[in-house]
C-alpha cells in the first residue's frame, strides 16, 4: 500500500511537503509544535479578471488574513485520566495510544468552513483527549467497550475531512473523548474477482484501493472530492457520493457487506448479492456516522476498468433548459456517468477561472453562437465501447433536441484534470478575507426548481449587508430518474468580526429554506453537528426516535459520538 | 380502477369464474359457505410425456385426492369480543368490520404448500378473527392504537399471496387477531410525470396500477409470479423482486418513499431521489412484514413503457457454463433486463411439457446440434431501440463466447405468454397427489455452485425414501455484478399421511444446507413465519435484537403481526 499522507491541520492538501505544517519540537521535547501551513497568494489560484468580478460581486476588498500560527493554537490539556489511559495502552499498546499535542490537534474536527475558522483563529476547544489506532475488529470491539464503561465518548476517525462537522460534536455530558483513527486498518482482506468483491479496512483510501484493483483491472470508481484523503469507513459512514455516482451508484450501492463494532457487540451485515431476509440493517449502519458504533470493515462492489472514457461539454442558454434536458435523459436511463450542469453565475465564475488559449476560444465560441455564456454542462461516459458509444449517441440526440451544443471534448478533459481542485483553492480565499461555503441538497425533478430559487434567496438574503452581495453559484452533480441534486457555493466578504456567527446565521436561512421548498436536509455530506438540528423535520419526531431506539440498544451509555447525527 | 379478483380459498387463481368456489348461503343466511373450487385434472395440464416423467423419476402414481369441500372447512368462533367488535365498528363503520366464515376464510393465510396443504385438509385454524378495512392513514393509525389498546393482534393482509406464512404466524400470547384488508386503499393518490414518480394505496395492484400509467405511457414494470393478485404494499413489506428486476430493479429500488402508520404514530419515509440524512429508515419499513405497522401509501418510480422489447431463448451445454455466461454479463453490467437460466433438470422438464410444433422443432435442434438439453436461458430486452440494440449484440457476443448458441426468439416469447402459469398448475398437481413446493435464495457468483449443490443435495436426501426419489430443479432468475438469485421447484410424491411434517423436514434441511453454503435466507419472498427460525442466522443475535428494538419503540405492546419476522 502506498503511503496514505495525512491532512495538513489548518487547511486541505498533504501535510507532507510544500503545503506542510513544519514540526518543531518543544522545549521540552514531549510536544511537537507546528507551524502554520503557508498556502498560496490569492493571485496564483484565481486569475486577475476572476479576482476583478469577485470585488465587483461582493464588494470584497483582498487583504491578507492569514491563520495564527500552529503553534500557538489554543489546547486544553487531555481530560483522559492516566488510569483510563493506561487500560487503553494496556488493551491497544502504547505506540497506539497518544495524548501529544500534534496528534490532537491533527485529530480536531474536520475540514467545514466553520472548522478551518476555529482552526485559523487559533482555537482547537475541539480536539479529542487522546488518539488510539486499533488494529481489528475484535480490539475496536474491545476498546468501545472498555470505552463504554469508562464513560469515555469515542469518534471514529477516518480521512477527517467531514464538512458537516462530524467529528466537531459537542457531548453533552462533556465526558472525556478519544479519536479512534482507523489508519491502521487500511488493507485489503480479500478479493472475489468472480463475484466483483473487495474486502477491506476502514482506514483504506481511495487511491490506495484503485492502485491494488488496478493490478486486476478493476475499479471501484467513488471519486468525491475528497478521495486524496476520505476512507472506505467514512465514506459507508456517511453516505457518500462520488462524482461519478450517476453511473457507478452512489457509496450506499457499492457496499455489499460492512462490519460494525459497538459497545454492545459485533454486528456482520449483508447479504450479497441482495436479500428479502427482514429490513436492511446494512441500511441501519450506512450514514450512522459513528453515532451506532466504528465500521471496521466493508466490502464493496467493484467494476471492470473502463475500456472507455468520454469526457465532453455542452451549454445550454438557461438553467431551466438544462435542468429539461437532464430530466428527459434521466427518465429514459440515458444519463451520463458523470453529469454537472452549472447554472449562469458558476458557468461565468469556472469561465472567468479558465485560463489558456482553450479557454478564450471557447469563450469566443459561446459569443459567436450568441449564447451568452448560458450554462455549462459536464458530462462523461464510462464503460465497454460499444455500449458506450450507444449511450451517447441517443442522450447526444436528445440534448441536441433540449436545445443544447456541444462544446467539445477539452471542456470535459479540462475539468476533469481539476476535479479535486476546489478544496485547495479556498485556503488561498480564506487568507484573503473571503467567506467560502458549499451546501448540497438533493430535490425531484418537479420540485429541483423551487429548491434552486428558495436557497439562493435565502442566502442572498442573509449575506447581502450594507450594499455586499454574496456570490451564490450553483450545480447539479448527481441525476437519478426521479430527481437531481443540487450543490451550491457561497462566497462573501468574511465579517471578520463575528464570522462564524455570520456564516451560522446564513446556513441557518438556507437550510430552513431548502427543506421547506421539499429539498432533502443533505444529499452527500451526511449530517454531522451542523445538520442535526434539522434531522427531525426530515425524518419526524417518531423517526429520530426509531434512531434513539436503536442507539440505546447498541450503545447504551452514549459513548458513540453524541455530539452528531441525534438531536439531543 | 378494474375490479381486483380476490384468490379462490383452496388454491391459486381469482374465486371468480370457472375455478371460483362457489357461495351457498347456510340455512339460517347468516355465514355463507363454500364448495370446493374444481382444479383441472392433471391430465388437462401436463402433457402425457411430462406425466409419464415424473412417474418414472419422483415413483409417483397419479391419483385423486381432491380437496374438502369448502363448507366442511373447520372454523373456530370469533374470539373477538363483542365490546371490542364494537369500538372498531365505531372506528370503521358496520360495512368495514366483518366476522362472517367467508370473509375469515378468504383471510386465512397464504399460498404456500403448507397453506394449502391445511386448507385442503380443511383446517383453518389460522383464519382470523375478523376482517376490517380501513380506508385511509389516518384511519389505519387510529385502528392501531385502538388495537394495541384492546390487545388484539393484526395481521395486514394485501393480496393474500404470501408463500412463507406471512399470514399464518402464531401469536404466543394467544389473542384475538384481525385481517387488515388493504382493499379499500387502493387508488392512485398522485402522478408526478417529470418524476417519475406516481403515489398510490398500499392495496392498488400491478393490473390496475399498470393499466392506469399505460394512460400515461409509463410502466412500473414489476412482474412477479403473483403479479395479477399481489398487492403495492405486500411488494414492499416483503421485499419483492419481480420477473425483470434484473432489468427494473427489485421492489426496494422501485420504492421512494412510504407511510408507515404504527401503534406508535405514523412515519413518512424517503426523500427523493436520494439522501444522506442519516441511516435509511425507509429501509426499515421495507420488509417489515407488518411486525411494525401497515404500510398505508407507497410512493414508486415508474418509467416509459419500453418501445421495445426483445425475448429469446439460448442454450447452454453445462449448468456451470450458464453460469460463468451470465457472471460474465454480470461484470460488464450487460446482463438482459429478463435473464432466467434453467438447470438440466429444469430445462428437460420445460421440454417436456412445451407441446406444439415448436417445442418439437427446439427439441430437434438442440439434438441436431449435439447439445443434449442442456441448460435453457431465457433473456429479455427492454428499452429504447437503440440501446437494447446495443446491449443485445454486446451481450450477444459475449454469451457466445462462452459457448451458449441463440435458440431464437419463439422460446423467449413462449416463455412470456406462460409467465403466471406455474401457481394455476400446482393446483392439479396437489389434486393427483404431488407435493409440489418452491424455495429460493441468493449467493454471490463464487458461492452459487455450492449452494445449488447443497440445497439440492439436501432436499433429495430428506425427501429421498424407499426408493423414491423428489425431482429437484433450480434456475437462476435474477442478476447482479456480484451474485444471482436461486430458484428451486421441489416436486415428489406425497406422503398423504403425513404431508406437512414430509415438508417441513426437507425444508428445515434445504434451509441448513443453503445458509451453511453461504445463500441468503430468502432472495424475494420474506421471512414469514416459515422463516423465522434462521433469522438470527442471517443477521446474527445482535441484529435480531436491533430490530426488536424498533418493533419495541413502534409496537410496544407487540400486536403487530407477531408471528412472523422475529424469532420468539
Amino acid at each position: 500500500m502506498p503511503e496514505q499522507p495525512e491532512l495538513t491541520i489548518q487547511g486541505w492538501g498533504p501535510a507532507a511537503g510544500a503545503r506542510d505544517a513544519t514540526v518543531h519540537r518543544g522545549e521540552d521535547g514531549a510536544d511537537g509544535t507546528l507551524e502554520p501551513a503557508a498556502f498560496p497568494d490569492v493571485a496564483e489560484v484565481l486569475p486577475k479578471a476572476a479576482r476583478r468580478h469577485l470585488s465587483r460581486e461582493l464588494g470584497w476588498t483582498p487583504r491578507r488574513t492569514p491563520p495564527a500560527p500552529v503553534s500557538r493554537i489554543r489546547l486544553a490539556p487531555s481530560r483522559l485520566a492516566e488510569e483510563g489511559r493506561l487500560r487503553l495502552v494496556e488493551l491497544l499498546g502504547e505506540e497506539h495510544v497518544r495524548t501529544d499535542r500534534e496528534e490532537r490537534l491533527r485529530h480536531a474536527g474536520g475540514k467545514s468552513y466553520l472548522d478551518l475558522l476555529r482552526r485559523r483563529e487559533g482555537d482547537a476547544s475541539d480536539a479529542p483527549d487522546a488518539v488510539v489506532r486499533p488494529g481489528s475488529t475484535e480490539e475496536t470491539a474491545a476498546l468501545l467497550a472498555l470505552c463504554s464503561e469508562m464513560g469515555v465518548v469515542v469518534v471514529p476517525f477516518g480521512g477527517g475531512t467531514s464538512v458537516v462537522g462530524g467529528l466537531s460534536g459537542t457531548d453533552a455530558d462533556d465526558r472525556p473523548s478519544i479519536s479512534v483513527d482507523l489508519g491502521r486498518m487500511a488493507s485489503v482482506h480479500a478479493l472475489d474477482v468472480a463475484s466483483s468483491l473487495v474486502t477491506v479496512g476502514p482506514g483504506m483510501r481511495g487511491p490506495a484501493l484503485e492502485e491494488y484493483l488496478a493490478r486486476h483491472g478493476l475499479t471501484l470508481g467513488h471519486l468525491p472530492q475528497s478521495w486524496e484523503f476520505a476512507t472506505m469507513g467514512g465514506y459507508a459512514a456517511t453516505r457518500s457520493a462520488g462524482q461519478a455516482s450517476t453511473g457507478v451508484g452512489r457509496f450506499d450501492d457499492l457496499v455489499a457487506g460492512l462490519t460494525l463494532a459497538t459497545p454492545s457487540g459485533v454486528l456482520e451485515l449483508g447479504s450479497p448479492p441482495a436479500s428479502a431476509a427482514g429490513p436492511d440493517l446494512l441500511g441501519l449502519a450506512l450514514g450512522s456516522e459513528g453515532a451506532l458504533g466504528v465500521i471496521t470493515e466493508v466490502t464493496l462492489r467493484v467494476r471492470p476498468r473502463p475500456r472507455e472514457q468520454q469526457y465532453a461539454g455542452w451549454s445550454f442558454r438557461t438553467w431551466a433548459a438544462g435542468l429539461a434536458g437532464l430530466q428527459r435523459l434521466a427518465r429514459h436511463d440515458l444519463l451520463p456517468d458523470v453529469v454537472r450542469l452549472s447554472d449562469p453565475d458558476e458557468t461565468r465564475a469556472n469561465l472567468l477561472n479558465a485560463s489558456g488559449t482553450g479557454a478564450s476560444l471557447l469563450r469566443s465560441s459561446l459569443r459567436l453562437r450568441r449564447r451568452g455564456e448560458g450554462c455549462l454542462l459536464v458530462v462523461g461516459w464510462e464503460g465497454l465501447p460499444t455500449t458506450v458509444r450507444a449511450r451517447r449517441r441517443a442522450a447526444a440526440s436528445m440534448l441536441r433536441e433540449a436545445g443544447a451544443v456541444r462544446l467539445g471534448r477539452r471542456v470535459g478533459e479540462s475539468w476533469r484534470r481539476h476535479r479535486f481542485a476546489a478544496p485547495y483553492t479556498r485556503d488561498s480565499l480564506l487568507d484573503a478575507g473571503l467567506l467560502v461555503e458549499t451546501l448540497e441538497t438533493a430535490a425531484t425533478w418537479t420540485a429541483l426548481p423551487t429548491v434552486y430559487d428558495a436557497v439562493r434567496g435565502a442566502l442572498r438574503e442573509s449575506l447581502g449587508r450594507r450594499g455586499k452581495q454574496p456570490l451564490v453559484m450553483g450545480h447539479v452533480s448527481h441525476g437519478y430518474p426521479t430527481g437531481a441534486s443540487l450543490y451550491v457555493t457561497v462566497l462573501a466578504d468574511r465579517d471578520d468580526a463575528l464570522p462564524i456567527q455570520q456564516w451560522l446565521t446564513a446556513k441557518r436561512a438556507a437550510t430552513d429554506a431548502l427543506l421547506a421548498a421539499g429539498g432533502t436536509l443533505t444529499h452527500h455530506h451526511a449530517v454531522g453537528a451542523d445538520h442535526r438540528p434539522w434531522l427531525e423535520r426530515e425524518v419526524g419526531p417518531l423517526g429520530v426516535d426509531v434512531l434513539r431506539a436503536v442507539k440505546q440498544r447498541l450503545d447504551p451509555r452514549g459513548i458513540c459520538n453524541p455530539g452528531v447525527l441525534l438531536p439531543d
